[in-house]
């Protein structure tokens, strides 16, 4: 931000001709902004590709805006129509603009709220009208001020019920609109029916151009967004969970991924399931107000999306703390770990298989296979127990006051790691006993500032937590390990509401033939390729 | 809903006043329908109530909104204001409905999207006037529609850029629509300019009351909010963690509560921390809009809170596997459990007195007191170890194949239950090796429907997972002890997230008397709960 601030304020001086000393500094500036406004179209053109191919349907409905407005301003430009319209043909278009949106049950869900808002309100205006007619202006001043007052104040407040929230939101701020408009304008004008008649029926215009473009030409449907994003978070866990295990067991990067939490493909594939909720919602809600409309000819079953939706964020949540065994700074050694990483990672390739498969089993709309979803995970889980039972000398061993065993070793190694990165520490112990790190601290209390001390107090809280618990060698393997047989168990919750979805959206029975054999390099599917021509015809 | 329809049918049947046989069924159906319209406006009266009582906010919001309706009214109701002004006065209307919001921030952000928006557009459509000024009426008409088409197109493409859908999607919504009103409309009317001043200036009349009644009379602040949800996620947190580990090492309840997660404590603790993002988002994009307002004259750092509700998400993401210890079937016996009751009780006290710290600080806006943060925290820890360490035998113990321990013990009562539960099984074994299972599982297979196979199955695959694994015995009570240490471990991004929010929000330094006992009874703030006539005066 900064260089580009200084570069406006010397535009001026390079302006005036006069070549200082100074201007040298100043022209390079100048060059440089000159640089980065020629770069500009080219990055804005750009960022608008990337976001037309990332989804193709974003251009066609700005085309579909663009057209609607186009028709609905013939309604001025030709004379016969703009004379059977008259002014009011701008409502028209208002219309267009505020109620077209990107789905089809996000427009209807606007039109309607549209449509009725007005109609109710047109309806307690003509009523308020029809009590005040009688009485003169001043009366009907204090009249129509005390109703604006007290609809305003109601209808607000209205506003404030979740459910009204939720689903009627737009409606409310239409009625309050329409029902000042009119009761407003009731005031000075003689023929208050005329304009409420003629708001209503441009506004129905204005909503039959937008149902139109959004069901005819090109929908895009919530409900498919839904269910393909569902397919995407599916398929994002399978990925996420295989991701995760393997690089537990990957002997190489364990320190460099732990400070790229933010850009590590783990990360990246659970991100969308944690944040989806909100998301999911709104499809949800937009996908209620869709009529039925795929060849399947059955309710769409929002609700139990969202159920699945929240299913699969808890099953995300002990993902993160998978992946949270492996950020943390309490790590099994790796010989330990080498025992346990042909098991451990056959279970987690089960899973992200079961994962998959209902993935796809959602996809193509047909019931699972169940075979599937017992014989090898149960196998898978056969082994990881043989592994750990045939081993149990080293994992449940009591061997804590042997000082030369191969545990402790390890972590000696690794805290004397850590006291060589703080190189202010010149003691190099390998002790890892509470007490030592206790005399350590209190040592280095004394010398730092009160803010350097707040740190390092935090800092060595935690690293008690890490060294001193010499009990928790036993801890991160089998916390991993529990870890990934709580996936095992809470998998059953997705199947079962995978198997819910199924029947309440009528899939097709699964066939024997078709199995596929799930690999791990198939491309996610993203919202955007959904088969928009398929319901072109409808 | 059914027997509501039912009623809504028999309606007209009761009315016509036959008394035939079955008239006695729809008369009850009647008497219920009357009963329940009898109930209604009492159960809208409680249901207003309670939702003033939660945030009386509310309810003022609504009176402004009331207020400033019947003062933009007067525009038309007053006799000179009206002549001064005339029938454009409606924008005024039509600005206050859509833009007093209930924060300071987001009226703000739509009040000036509203005014670039109209100013751009109506700059733009000048443009386009002077352009098309000279040209005959076909010539225009073409022009107007190719014009409205590529604005149109293009506007709403820009839509779909995250950065102006996220800040400015109101404005560009604004933008088109003034576009479009203004363009169209020259084409019949002479002077446009008088058109586009009017709606400008009416807007901006609209806009001066919206911000007259958000900013001056009991203003409502997006980032006071913002504070006040940072606190009550805090302390919610804090509750949670308590309440879990109360509840793990609580002997009695543990049955009970595993089928109610979504009405217990724990569950309500946390929840509001993991569904935080996207209200969070909304306050602090609003609070970025307001003008620096408290007593404190610094810049409200958003970013901060938002990084500390990433973080505290984060946080929270550990307190959700942590309870899933509680929820699992896998359960370390009692036995086992009584022994780390203590250590681990004390040690969750103090983390969630650290949290409860931490709120504080933030609630009143000086930093934390530096001892706090660590010495208990690490004493608990050192009494954790020590308790473990001291009972090497039972934790680490390798008593695997002897059939008579207690742990086995536990395990096969726990199983023994299970099957009790199943009435269907005869078999009373009390083996819990996999091969029974499987066994088992085989022999019932072959009894059951398709569908109710598959649930079996997969249940089964859970199941299996539970009991087949003996060397899970050591698992749960080490995955809880290893969660534990893993919060504690990540209560240090919290300390340091705070720490940060203290130096940008410019909070009071610690001083040592005002240190408060945090007793885990007090209130939680609600974010109702702030003190609003604190700003009334500013």
């Amino acid at each position: 931000m900064c260089p580009k601030v200084h570069a406006d304020i010397e535009m001026p001086m390079a302006r005036t001709g006069d070549s200082t000393k100074t201007d040298g500094d100043s022209g390079k500036h100048v060059r440089k902004f000159a640089q980065k406004v020629e770069r500009c179209p080219g990055l804005v053109w750009q960022k608008m590709w990337k976001l037309g191919r990332e989804d193709p349907r974003r251009v066609i409905h700005s085309l579909k805006v663009g057209i609607s407005l186009t028709v609905v301003s013939l309604l001025y430009l030709i004379e016969p129509l703009f004379l059977g319209i008259g002014d009011n043909a701008i409502w028209a278009v208002m219309t267009v603009v505020l109620v077209l949106e990107f789905t089809v049950g996000a427009t209807l869900c606007k039109g309607l709220n549209r449509g009725f808002g007005t109609l109710l309100a047109g309806s307690l205006a003509f009523l308020m009208e029809y009590i005040a007619d009688e009485s003169g202006p001043i009366f009907r001043a204090i009249f129509i001020g005390a109703a604006v007052f007290l609809i305003g104040a109601a209808a607000t407040y209205t506003r404030f019920f979740p459910f009204i929230k939720k689903n009627y939101d737009y409606g409310v701020v239409i009625f309050l609109l329409t029902f000042n408009l009119i009761t407003v304008s009731s005031y000075r004008v003689e023929n208050v029916l005329k304009i409420a008649h003629q708001r209503l029926y441009t506004i129905a215009i204005g909503c039959c151009i937008c149902l139109i473009m959004t069901l005819l030409i090109f929908p895009n449907w919530s409900g498919q967004d839904l269910h393909n994003s569902t397919v995407s978070k599916l398929e994002r866990l399978a990925k996420s969970i295989d991701a995760c295990v393997k690089e537990y067991f990957n002997e190489n990067n364990i320190e460099i991924t732990e400070h790229e939490s933010s850009e590590d493909p783990i990360y990246e594939g659970y991100k969308a399931v944690l944040d989806s909720k909100s998301t999911d919602e709104t499809l949800a809600l937009h996908a209620s107000w869709e009529p039925r409309h795929s060849r399947y000819r059955h309710k769409f079953p929002s609700q139990q999306y969202l159920k699945l939706g929240a299913v699969l964020r808890h099953f995300c949540y002990t993902v993160v703390a998978l992946h949270g065994c492996l950020q943390t700074e309490i790590q099994a050694p790796q010989s330990v770990r080498a025992l346990f990483k042909d098991p451990c990672i056959r279970l987690a390739g089960e899973v992200a298989k079961v994962l998959m498969e209902l993935a796809d089993s959602i996809r193509k709309r047909c019931h699972c296979s169940p075979e599937i979803l017992s014989d090898h995970l149960q196998e898978a889980l056969k082994d990881l127990n043989t592994a750990i039972t045939s081993q149990p000398r080293l994992f449940f061993g009591s061997n804590i006051n042997q000082d030369s065993n191969m545990l402790a070793l390890a972590a000696a190694a690794h805290a004397s790691q850590e006291h060589q990165k703080d190189s202010r520490v010149s003691s190099s112990s390998v002790k890892t006993d509470a007490s030592t790190l206790l005399e350590w601290k209190s040592r280095r209390v004394s010398e730092q500032s009160k803010e350097a001390k707040r740190k390092l107090l935090s800092r060595l809280s935690s690293k008690i937590a890490i060294t001193s618990l010499e009990f928790s060698e036993a801890l991160p393997f089998a916390a991993f390990a529990s870890l990934i047989v709580e996936i095992v168990a809470k998998l059953d919750q997705i199947i079962v509401e995978v198997e819910e979805l199924g029947r309440k959206a009528c899939f097709e029975e699964y066939k024997h033939g078709d199995q596929i054999v799930v690999t791990s390099e198939r491309p996610l599917i993203v919202v955007a390729q959904n088969n928009i021509p398929s319901h072109g015809a409808e």
